[in-house]
C-alpha cells in the first residue's frame, strides 16, 4: 500500500526521538499500520547530531512543511505557542492532519484549533502532550469511555516529582535539590514552568476536558508550585503516614468541577505515593471501573516519541475513513453546564503547621478558631520544645472542609499573639476509593 | 443520528453490568459516540433481578440475536467455548460486529474466529477478556504501537492475587484462605481455572499475541498455579525483600518468546509487588517508553462492563468506515518467525528452599552441585535449627539461569542423603528496568 507521508517540524529532543524510533521500528510499525510511514520532510533550525537524516528532504522553514502537498500528517515538535499556532493552523487549513506534543498550545489555543480542524475534516492529536509515554489520553477518551469520571489525579511533571523524591530521600532543601536536578538535566535553567506547576496545569486542563467533556480552560486552573515545600514538612508528613506529591487534580462535584495543581499529602500506602523520581502516573476514578492507574515515563526523547508515533499510527490506520473520534472524546459542542469552581469553594483535607508559644491556653485558642469555622481535626502532632526555644511546632491534619473556611481560620490564627509567623497550609487527599 | 443497535447475549454478572452501565450512562455515551447505543435485544436463560429489562425485546435463544437483521453488534457474554464459538461465528457470517469478554474463546479459537471476521469485514473486539476494566489491550495495540515490546508481566487473575495477599497478611495457609475467598464470592466452588493459572494463561496468550505479533497459542503457554505456595515461603521471601505474586510473563528473547504463568518472587519495592487483593496490573516494558504499568479492577460486573462498552463505543465511532484496526494489532498474516521457547530454555532467577541435615559438609555438597550446573547464588538464608530438629531450612536465591540447569541441580540435590524431601522451586524476576 501507498506510504503515509509525514513532515516533522522541529528536530530537538522529542523530534530527534521521534525520527529515531520511526527509523528503528520502521518495519514493525508498517506491519501494525498495514502500510509504511515515510518521513517525507524535516524542518529544523540546526542538525541533531543524534539523527542521521541523510536521504530525507530537509528545510529550515516550518511553513514549507505545512504547504507541502505531498504530506499527509504534519508533526509539530517546535514547542512554544506563537509560531506553533500559526503552523498548526496553516497545516489544518491545507487539509493536513496534525500531531503535536505541545501541551501549552493545546491547553491555551486548543478550543480554537480543534474547531478549525473539525471544519477542515482533519485530526489534531496530542497524546504526547500529557504524561509523555503513558497513553492516558487514549485511556480516558476511549478505554474508559463508558464511565462517568469522578476524579483524575496525576503526577504529571517529572521534574517536580524528581525534586520532591530527592528532598524526601536526602532530607535536603528545595534549593539544593533544584540545583542538583539542573546539573543532571532534569530541570531547566529557568525551572518556573515545572516547579510552579504551570506545565502540570497545561496537562491537567487537557485531561479534565476529556474526562468531563468541558472546553479547555487553562485560565480557570488553580496553580501552586512546590518551591515553598520544606524538608521539615516532608518529614512531618512522613511521621503521620503521608507523602507529599505535586498533583494535578480534576474532580467532578455536584456543584461544579475542581481544577487544581498543588502539593498534596497522600497516604503513603497508595500506589500513587510510591511513584518516584521523574516517573509520572495518572489515577482515574470512575463510576463503573473504580480506580485505575496509568504509570510510566512522563518525559524524555523516546517516551514522548512513542506517544507522538502512536498518534501518527492512529491517524494512518484510519486515514481513508471519515473521522469519528472526537479529539477531546466528546462530539461538539462541548457542554458549558459544568463550571469550574473558584478555589474558595473546593473541598479538601488540610495539613497545617504553625509555630506557637509553649504555654497552656494556646491550643485552646487555636482549636476554638478551627471549631468556629467548622473544621475538625483528624490528627495532631505537637513537637517537643527544646531548651532555649520559645515556640513549638504544631502540626494538624483536618477533615475535609471548604478552602474558604481554612483560609479564614488561618487569618485568625496568625493574628494570635502566641502564634509566631505564618501558618503553613498543604492540601491533603486520602484518595479514598483506591484500594492501593 | 441513527442509533447503533446491539444485542446482548447472556445477562449474568457481566451481562447485567453491561446492561446497567449502558442504561445509566446512556446520555454520556451518546455524546461521546455521536449517536445513541440502543439495546435492541437480550438473550437470557433467566431474568437478572438487578436489571430492569422492561421495554427491551427478550429471547431465550442466543441465535435469534445472531440472526436478527436489525442488530449491528452482538455482545457475547454467555461464557464457555462451545455455544459461544458457534454463536460468534454465526454473528460474523451474518455481518455483525462482535464484542466479547470471553478469554477462553479468544485464546483457544481466536485465530480461526478473527480470520473469519476479517473475511466478512466485521470486527471482533475483546478488551474485557484481559484484566477487566483496565484498557490494556488498547494500550498495547494502539497506545504503545510505536514500540518493540520486551516484556509483559501481569497480575491478571484477581482470585489468585486475593489469596496470595491474604496468605501474606495473615500468615495463613493456601487452603484456609481459599475457603475464605470462596465464602466471600472471590473464588468459585471449583477454583481450578483461577488458582491453577489457566485463566491467567488465557489472558497472557492474548496479551502476547498483541505484544509480539504472533498467533494466539494457548497450548504453548506454560501454566503453574499457586496451590503449592506455603505461608513459610511467603515469609522467607519477605525476609529477603521480595513478595510472591502469581504472574503471567511474556518475554521476547533473541532465541524466541517465553510464555509462562507461575508464582514469582519480585522485589517488594516494585509497584507491581504492591498491587493487592483482587486488583490487577499489567507491566509492559518496551524499547522506546521503558516500563509502563496499567492498574485497576480485573473483574466484577461493572469494571468488566466498562471494557465491553469501550469496545462497543470504538466500533460505533467507526461503524461507517472501513476497518483498519487489526484485532491483534498487526495486519495479517501474523509472523511465525518467533517461536515460543520450551520451558527448559527459559531464563529466570530462582528461589530454592530445601531441608538439609544440620552438619558440616552439606552446604559444600549443595554448592558444588549448583556450581557444576553454572548456577550462582545471590543470597542465602540458613534458618536456625531448634532443639530436637534434625533438619534446617536453607533458602537460596540464584542469579538468572536456564530452567534446565536448575532442574538438573534439584534432581542431584534431592538425591543427597543429607537432604530431606523435595526442593521447593519458585521463579524470581527482578523486573530490572522498572524504577518503581
Amino acid at each position: 500500500m501507498k506510504p503515509i507521508k509525514i513532515g516533522i517540524c522541529g528536530l530537538g529532543t522529542v523530534g530527534g526521538g521521534t525520527f529515531n524510533v520511526l527509523m528503528r521500528n520502521k518495519d514493525l510499525i508498517a506491519q501494525r499500520v498495514g502500510r509504511p510511514i515515510e518521513i517525507a520532510q524535516i524542518a529544523m533550525r540546526r542538525p541533531n547530531p543524534g539523527c542521521d537524516t541523510s536521504g530525507v528532504s530537509v528545510t529550515d522553514d516550518v511553513y514549507a512543511v505545512a504547504d507541502n502537498p505531498e504530506i499527509d500528517i504534519l508533526v509539530e515538535l517546535i514547542g512554544g505557542c506563537e509560531t506553533a499556532k500559526t503552523l498548526v493552523s496553516r497545516a489544518i487549513v491545507s487539509g493536513k492532519h496534525v500531531v503535536t506534543a505541545n501541551k501549552a498550545l493545546i491547553a491555551v489555543h486548543g478550543n480554537e484549533l480543534l474547531a478549525e480542524a473539525e471544519k477542515h475534516k482533519v485530526q489534531v492529536a496530542f497524546e504526547a502532550a500529557v504524561a509523555g509515554g503513558i497513553p492516558v489520553i487514549k485511556a480516558l477518551r476511549e478505554g474508559l469511555a463508558a464511565n462517568k469520571v469522578h476524579t483524575v489525579a496525576g503526577i504529571i511533571n517529572g521534574t517536580g516529582n524528581f525534586i520532591l523524591t530527592a528532598m524526601e530521600k536526602k532530607g535536603s532543601s528545595f534549593a539544593d535539590v533544584l540545583s542538583e536536578a539542573q546539573a543532571l538535566g532534569y530541570a531547566e535553567a529557568d525551572p518556573t514552568f515545572d516547579v510552579e506547576g504551570i506545565d502540570a496545569a497545561h496537562k491537567l486542563t487537557i485531561l479534565a476536558s476529556i474526562a468531563f467533556g468541558i472546553p479547555l480552560q487553562f485560565e480557570q486552573t488553580y496553580t501552586e508550585g512546590i518551591s515553598g515545600i520544606t524538608a521539615e514538612d516532608i518529614q512531618y508528613a512522613h511521621e503521620l503516614g503521608y507523602r507529599i506529591k505535586h498533583l494535578g487534580i480534576a474532580r467532578a462535584r455536584k456543584e461544579g468541577i475542581e481544577l487544581r495543581v498543588h502539593p498534596t499529602l497522600i497516604p503513603e500506602k497508595r500506589l500513587l505515593a510510591n511513584v518516584d523520581g521523574v516517573m509520572n502516573a495518572v489515577l482515574v476514578d470512575t463510576d463503573a471501573v473504580g480506580p485505575t492507574l496509568f504509570y510510566g515515563a512522563g518525559a524524555g526523547a523516546e517516551p514522548t516519541a512513542s506517544a507522538v508515533i502512536a498518534d501518527i499510527i492512529d491517524i494512518a490506520r484510519g486515514i481513508d475513513s471519515p473521522h469519528h473520534m472526537p479529539a477531546l472524546g466528546y462530539q461538539r459542542p462541548l457542554s458549558n453546564e459544568l463550571t469550574v469552581l473558584p478555589m474558595d469553594e473546593t473541598e479538601t483535607a488540610f495539613y497545617l503547621r504553625m509555630s506557637a508559644a509553649d504555654h497552656p491556653g494556646v491550643m485552646t485558642q487555636i482549636t476554638r478558631i478551627l471549631s468556629e469555622e467548622g473544621i475538625n481535626i483528624e490528627a495532631l502532632l505537637q513537637k517537643e520544645v527544646f531548651e532555649g526555644e520559645q515556640f513549638a511546632a504544631i502540626i494538624m491534619l483536618t477533615h475535609k472542609v471548604k478552602e474558604r473556611a481554612v483560609n479564614n481560620a488561618i487569618t485568625a490564627i496568625e493574628a494570635l499573639d502566641d502564634v509566631n509567623g505564618q501558618v503553613v497550609k498543604i492540601r491533603m487527599d486520602h484518595l479514598e476509593h483506591c484500594n492501593n
